[in-house]
């Protein structure tokens, strides 16, 4: 039994991300239930990060009249407004003792920590941020921040919920229409969540993917 | 019946993602079968990255003595040697023409372009990658990679497996022991994978994530 059930989940995944494609036609009509996004931003909300940081913020954009003009910063691509969900994933351009305070009054809530335990996490990871030079501390948060982009869209595939990830943005503009800037962030990327349109042909084209002798190597 | 399943789809990855944890103790023991690396490596080769173009390598390694010359450069973690699989996790430093026309060549194979097609979508990718400036195609390269381990994180933790997703390495030392410059790699993370020890207190321990309130804002 045990070796079916793990046959079974398998199967469901490398199907349901074969399923899955970058939608460019989402179905206006169709809508994400209230459930359905709980538990999709329950999956990025969970995101493994380095030391547990999450240095990232998302921004769920319902507002219409904000997503039409987030639209016309993102070279008009009518996912941002045809789908049901729209994400923005921002990175933080910085980690400060405000951060840090957050994180640490979180482990000491779950985990129970002692003052003097926290005060040594909380220099530890100054130490750890100062030692960033220039941007590179905003690539670092940048990079954490896609894991929950990928967690995001294979949550997505798993529930059969079609979603398209997007970096073609102009990040200055979201930052303007977004505040960005005065909340310490930076737009790197979009997803949009929904359900593919019938009319979107690339839904039955073929997955273009290297194969496994050029991705891979054995050492 | 339908929402009885999406439920279940629902609860059995939220219970996954808040099961696993970045395991520290493997037992050294328990081995990951081929059939679930298979799984694993096709979930990683599936994963999405911007216009399709996968910039990065996978490194298998399972020669043990190469992962204990790996484990003295990465702070003497011992998930390195310890864990059943180790995939290091390199970006591509370019995108060269040659890296173009391996896209290309799978996506002919796949979807029949006609040549001019081809022609027409490689002068675009190289306009695309000569858009960057000095080391930002790399970063850029290295943000994707990171999409291809939140899916395998995601993977690992439906099927029960352990996973311990590290940045804790020498880049120059692996450039080093793994001949990265020659292929034109530079690694940015391990993914260690296998199964916790019983001996791990960390697997009990409550995980820590920021609420909902602080990471996410709606717009």
């Amino acid at each position: 039994m045990e070796t079916e059930t793990e046959m079974n989940t398998a199967t469901r995944i490398i199907d349901a991300l074969n399923w899955r494609y970058a939608t460019k036609k989402f179905d206006p009509n169709r809508k994400i239930s209230a459930e359905d996004m709980d538990t999709l931003t329950e999956a990025v909300r969970l995101a493994a990060s380095s030391m547990g940081l999450q240095p990232y913020r998302f921004l769920r954009i319902t507002d219409p009249d904000v997503r039409k003009e987030l639209r016309e910063v993102s070279f008009d691509q009518p996912q941002i407004t045809d789908a049901s969900e729209m994400i923005v994933f921002a990175a933080k351009t910085d980690y400060t003792d405000a951060d840090i305070d957050d994180f640490l009054e979180e482990s000491q809530k779950r985990r129970g920590f002692t003052d003097d335990q926290i005060a040594d996490r909380k220099k530890s990871i100054q130490k750890h941020v100062a030692g960033f030079k220039g941007e590179d501390l905003l690539r670092w948060n940048a990079r954490q921040m896609y894991i929950a982009i990928g967690q995001l869209l294979t949550t997505a595939a798993l529930m059969k919920i079609d979603a398209c990830p997007m970096e073609g943005i102009k990040a200055p503009e979201y930052a303007r229409i977004l505040n960005l800037d005065e909340k310490g962030l930076k737009a790197f990327a979009v997803v949009t969540l929904g359900y593919r349109s019938d009319e979107d042909g690339l839904a039955d084209q073929a997955k273009i993917r290297l194969p496994r002798e050029i991705l891979f190597e054995e050492i």
